[in-house]
């Protein structure tokens, strides 16, 4: 049967990884794509740079354009990272006639509108099953398995390195900093981390699977998005001993007909499925009104785990699966979208931690405050110093005092953080964090 | 749009679950197939029963065989359970040149060859997302989003029911009968709990799982099963001083060209994953030479979930995935199929219980008899005598003697235990459990 021709737009980690798949296991992949595949471009920006991979019946190229236009090219695997020349060149695939399969998750968060529209006109598809959680096939699983369902909740470990840190730092009792360099030499962390740890990585993924599960148009700046690069160890010990972990928890969920949105370091119960995930794997838990609660785990990012998922992208378009699905899922669509709960309005309960001098009615202070914004106490836990808070010797003794909240808006929350900052028997801000339901 | 023509075939739990998400999501249904999807017949034993749920569009008849040749019905949604009526059903169906949606695992297992046969005749496809794990799409996961990868290995927890058993028997410190009486009564078990403790359903599942993964036609006879119907607490105490969890696990997986198999009550480490697994829930821990460990967990039976999968079959198969995925699957067809590894030569480490009467020479005795078999000894704990052994006034004090072996093959462990069965030392047959890799 003749052969189905791919172009690699990038041959960076994934691109090769993808390379290697349709390379190495021609029989496999034409078994089930019912054809061949074969590779017969690949774009690259420096033809001289040495790979550590030969493509032996690709073309290696440096001009996209005629890559695009060539008639012989079938399918376009987008793995440029980045917004720009990214979405120049879905667009200009998509208007050559050609199906698109990509793993860019901050391009379809920023121009999905703009891409998905211009696939409907054109009557191609783009598959994206790479762009979310790499090797789990979390894509599939909204928009197809679980087509009986309106899905109520997505609460998900979407960014594998704040995991890894986050289990390394409570496992060895040691600070970010030390640990973000481990991360580092290990290859679980980028040179530059910035959009894994300060939740952007995490967020952009979301914004994803809201439009997948709701259909609904969210920017990033709608909804409240904190990253891990501001914990301390403390709380996450203190987290610990009352029973909870701390997970960079990523969450959209349907209350009283809105989009609660957020992704932040969240304390959830020790119990829960999601506070098990260790290291650099990824979490869905999904569930819908039909079947009820479901998980789905494994490698979230990593060469072959996303090589796998644009593979499997790739033989769904050759099958014609793709084509059947992109209009179904009619993503960035005309559905009846559910509109977001504006962040301010997000309730949660919360932890919260002081540290405050050990002096006589510090706690009246704070607890005046928190009333007077509407918040009431679950509990309170006074702690002695640890070694963590190392003081000046001679000043005065400083304690941490944490407390867990009943439910509060995030608003409120804010407010009584303003008033709080201004005590003068607080030593540093309140850390705060939502505890998950 | 022209409604597609939905026959349901089997009223019972599911049926009726099915009947309700149709019935009262119309709108969802029909944006998610791209058109209506309307039940016109719903095929029962006894019309006169009273029912829950109301079909007002549905007729009601006991004449399968004329719904089946009745033109106007496009799809059969085959919930019929066991294996007759079931098998002519759905040959008579597939023959009228019906596509077929099913939960029936048993039939599948027992009759897959002879009817995926037959669908290819005619054809036609058989969706069957529900028969493995109800809400968990595992047969979507395995059959479409790993196709990048040769599946290596599959560990699952696959009965409910066995799972719900054993976290309360440990919980609760509690006998099998015991915990037997409390699961029937809310609901976990059936009446007649016989095929889920004795393993039946669990391998039912796991050789239709295996076809799919490896193309290999297995019989139940082929593989060691083993339920939980004769577990012990003390076994499930002494493993979770040990650091483990018993579960009844399915698992097959490649080991040097050949299709290791079998579903019994086995030795997790309690960090892993499916060890974690608690209650009513399934998992299925999927390994791909590609992607590399994932994993699925959700509810693997029950009315909703299980008509949740049966729902979302029955798009795919309006909308046509299903009959582009069937041939690719090519199930029971002409694929390469992998050998399945004779069960007594299937190695695993082991956990043996002996109790034993405390006097001098009782371990020689046994360790000569393993060693005589090949059988060599990483570890033993003997303990003092449970109340739960609870012996005779003045009888010979008699203590559980705890092993775990090196690696050794289910046949030598065989043949070790029937000379041990000679011991006048051994007070009741040697307990063994294989411990997970």
């Amino acid at each position: 049967m003749q052969p189905l021709n791919v172009a690699i737009i990038g041959l960076g980690t994934v691109g090769t990884g993808v390379a290697r798949i349709l390379t190495e296991q021609p029989e496999r992949i034409a078994q089930r794509a019912g054809r061949p595949i074969r590779i017969t471009h690949a774009v690259v920006r420096d033809l001289n740079k040495p790979r550590d991979f030969d493509l032996p019946d690709a073309q290696l190229t440096n001009d996209v354009h005629a890559v695009i236009k060539d008639d012989q090219v079938d399918v376009i695997v987008q793995l440029i990272g980045g917004l720009e020349p990214a979405r120049e060149i879905m667009l200009a695939a998509l208007e050559a006639g050609k199906n698109v399969v990509t793993a860019n998750k901050a391009l379809l968060c920023e121009h999905g509108d703009e891409l998905f529209s211009r696939a409907r006109q054109s009557g191609r598809s783009i598959a994206f099953e790479a762009a979310v959680a790499g090797g789990i096939p979390i894509i599939t699983a909204i928009g197809q398995s679980m087509t009986a369902n309106q899905i109520t909740r997505i609460e998900a470990i979407l960014n594998g390195t704040s995991n890894f840190i986050l289990t390394e730092m409570l496992g060895k009792s040691r600070s970010y900093a030390e640990v973000l360099v481990e991360a580092q030499q290990l290859g679980y962390a980028e040179a530059d981390p910035t959009m894994d740890v300060d939740g952007t990585d995490a967020a952009q993924k979301l914004v994803i699977l809201a439009q997948l599960a709701f259909g609904t148009r969210i920017r990033l700046d709608q909804f409240t998005r904190i990253g891990i690069n501001t914990l301390e160890l403390a709380d996450l010990t203190y987290a610990d001993e009352l029973g909870y972990m701390v997970k960079l928890l990523a969450v959209v969920k349907l209350v009283e007909g809105q989009l609660e949105m957020h992704v932040q370091p969240t304390l959830v119960r020790k119990e829960r499925p999601i506070a098990k995930v260790d290291g650099a794997f990824n979490m869905i838990a999904l569930e819908g009104d039909v079947v009820g609660k479901t998980w789905y785990s494994g490698p979230g990012a990593g060469q072959m785990p996303t090589a796998s998922a644009v593979v499997a992208d790739l033989i769904d378009t050759v099958t014609g699966r793709a084509s059947l699905n992109f209009p179904q899922l009619d993503l960035w669509g005309e559905r009846d979208a559910i509109p977001v709960q504006p962040a301010d309005e997000v309730t949660n309960r919360y932890y919260l931690r002081f540290n405050v001098e050990d002096r006589p009615h510090v706690f009246a202070d704070i607890a005046d405050i928190l009333g007077r914004n509407g918040i009431s106490l679950a509990s309170i836990i006074q702690h002695e110093a640890p070694e963590l808070d190392s003081i000046e010797p001679n000043a005065d003794p400083v304690v941490p005092l944490v407390v867990m909240t009943h439910r509060t808006t995030a608003g409120q929350l804010r407010s009584a953080e303003q008033a709080l900052d201004q005590l003068a028997t607080l030593r540093s801000p309140c850390i705060s964090m939502p505890v998950a339901d």
